[in-house]
């Protein structure tokens, strides 16, 4: 039903969007906060918006990908449904992930279309998100009917950083911008890429014993396990935002300061995190 | 208990008003972003109450209509409720579905009282749409004693689709106008109104065999199913927004460009979607 | 444990304590609308400290009452709490219900302070009315260990409303002065006093037969007849507010229209709901 | 597993923290107050910034003074965290106490550097704390398995501080400088140290009788002695709110009448709470 790669792979790939998205908003937010002292060529609104349009093609880019893989990889459904002649529906867990791959990829094209022509509201993208991520959510937990404890309980602790994902990507619809919310959201997406791979090497060890999945001292042991991830996710996160801030206002210093004069005081303080893109 | 026509019929109302709702949104959220091309003509503040009030009156006599099917349709329980001779409750799922009716009733001529009158606060209607949604999924949720088990999981994934209905027009009091949540309340709505033909073809099949209700594969599918729904909603809210969009933007921009120097200049950006109207 | 008295008189407090609500702030909102017809004489921000002040001294005249009833009253416990003789405790639900009455006397008590010295904040009246909310239902929840399937079931439908006032007040601390949310809060208030009349004449029958407190098909009725309830509480604010609003706008037309000139112009649109005091 | 000690240490901390932190928002609140009177010498900007910082030190310091504790106290695992040779995992309690210690820690050291460097956004700190709270309710709630009814039922009681602080600093993520939402989250915390000693009395009583841990009646005179406890410590906040209150104006007073006339005129109602810092 499961493979160690088939938690890898999902896994690196939740990683990475994790550490792009801290350092996208960490380089944004660093030049929003020093936008007095001309930084604007860091990260004039066009290259963001080239920047968010790139991003966007390589989500749906990496979905469809995913989307083939479940389908017609070793073992797949190959597109077929339901098996008349046996009367019983053909690799259902392939085609739930495949559903799950669907809406990530749904959100990325919206964020393509909404990047690329100005036409549709930019908050959009992010109720897209919201909406993958509780797609995902809502899947896996119709998922875990007749498993054994452990690997119930180690799927379910996965729900707390997707659904949790999903909350605070909602909430971004009203506080667009606001860069806790987006590092909390970039912690959530490294938490949920290392448990995945954290879930691999419980239920699918490489190598060494299986776990006794029956074990109440083992689930124990997990959930502090994701206490633990989330520590770690949250350290990523913070020693790239405080790099990318450090090398932000170290490179303005270098710009001549000639260009101070001419430069209207600053509208907003810089502390507001609230400002809309 | 049940029938075909019983879960295809509520499913049409559902489904005609997320497109409506769809429509009007899209249509009012055009004309806002070119307010300054002119498109006053097209979506003007008097006109948009004329059609709310002519909205609401058709909300009351649908709502209506549908009472009056539930208490005297063949099998209702017309207007009894309790049987004194042989002391029970006169088909309850009759009344209950009723009841049902009956807010989106009260709904709408509060809505209709609220537009035609502007003397109640504008929100009130939001909250009687969210008031609404929640009496429908309150007695869904106390409607599935003692039946099967694909039976109860089908009714219990509609309720994502009632609960969040009502959650996004709780917040849309606050957020009134944001376009964001109206078309998310538009896919939920579609979501709802396909949901319940599914349900139909599930429980009642019109032809062909009948489903095993107590399959957990079948039930699997079925999660997986509510999800393609989803996503099929959400196609068809955007395909119509982008129709809408580009019908009003090519023809605000065949009006005569003279009237182009007298307008002033936006006051608000376009982009903002938190306007109140 | 419980006796039809004993839900019959908290129904009567809750049941004016929702109509007293519903007419005051609809009192207010009316004159706060019709603002620039000179209506400051009926509704003075003196005049509302006053009212506010005189309020909160009755409901912590009334939890007085409560709590002494509840341990002096035939068969309450004295103040004792513990049978040290015969190890075990004394009437619990009889300080469980002065606890509830405790927490509500608290709320009108900073109620009090808060208007009669101005030094608080004034967002602290609706902070502590939302805990007095929550501690009665929190105390609900755990109150029902071992009764019947119906009288659980009654007491259940009871927290929809409790937990939804304790909600609408915590959201009234961000959103103060919202119509809405203000007749929101009514309308639950009433819905929970019918609904103590109704557990009483459902557990407790005056007169008749007793009901079958494990038969489902009740349950599902009385399910049912808690949304006609609400429907009932929502009709009743409807027209206390509609009266009160016209009321308010027909004495302030007779007022001589010789002040007219005097007014400032309106700097708010009185379709504002979101105005704090 | 546990012990009279291990459950009044983390009391002890939390009522302390509960009335520091009681004290400081009171304090602020009646300086920003009273901002027109000349109070700038009693709160200004700078030693704000100091008294956070101190306090984030000591965070940090107990922090680790308590998972030092944990590890190498009479019976800790000493950094061991599995038997190889016995194949079972060393204390895991006392490793899951280390880690609840390790995320306070984490957000002190965050707001350490918050507050000392300003450089990074304001609001983290608070989302810090919401997560070192929701983590250590994350971790009770896995954390009951297999114990008595009553010793549950405590812990249980336990997760409404614990989750409502966590909600609460949430919240201030975006109503910074909100009073009210300051010292409910004072409440909570005070509710949570008294509890803890509560937990303490009841499971492990230092003298006198053991409870019987599966008595029902036990239960609910615990579940009231838990409303109790948070009315004590409403009552707490609010006495020293008044008393901060009191003896910042009786100290504002004094202050000589000459500096009066230089003061500008406040741009902001007093009674606003929803001042960002």
């Amino acid at each position: 039903m499961g493979s160690f790669k088939g938690h890898v792979l999902p896994g690196c790939f939740f990683f990475i969007a994790g550490i792009w998205w801290t350092g996208k908003h960490s380089l944004w937010h660093a030049t929003r906060r020093n936008k007095s002292v001309g930084s604007t060529r860091l990260a004039s609104r066009a290259s963001q918006r080239r920047l968010e349009t790139a991003e966007s093609a390589v989500i749906v880019f990496f979905s469809l990908v995913g989307m083939l893989a479940e389908q017609f990889a070793a073992g797949g459904p190959r597109l077929h449904l339901y098996d008349f002649a046996e009367k019983h529906w053909e690799q259902l867990h392939n085609w739930q992930h495949a559903t799950m791959y669907l809406f990530f990829g749904l959100a990325g094209m919206v964020s393509l279309v909404i990047h690329a022509t100005e036409t549709a509201p930019l908050a959009l993208d992010r109720l897209m998100l919201a909406l993958a991520f509780f797609n995902e959510g809502f899947l896996f937990l119709y998922h875990l009917h007749g498993r054994n404890m452990l690997d119930i309980h180690v799927h379910q602790l996965l729900l707390y950083a997707v659904f949790g994902g999903a909350l605070v990507s909602f909430l971004e619809i009203f506080h667009r911008g606001n860069i806790v919310l987006e590092l909390l959201r970039c912690a959530l997406t490294l938490l949920q890429g290392s448990w995945f791979w954290q879930i691999g090497f419980v239920l699918y060890p490489p190598r060494g014993p299986d776990w006794d999945l029956m074990d109440h001292n083992n689930a124990m042991f997990v959930t502090m396990c994701y206490s633990w991830h989330l520590a770690f996710a949250m350290l990523v996160v913070g020693v790239l935002y405080c790099t990318v801030s450090c090398v932000v206002r170290s490179r303005l210093k270098r710009t001549p300061p000639m260009e101070m004069g001419l430069l209207k005081p600053r509208e907003r303080d810089p502390e507001s995190e609230d400002e809309t893109l």
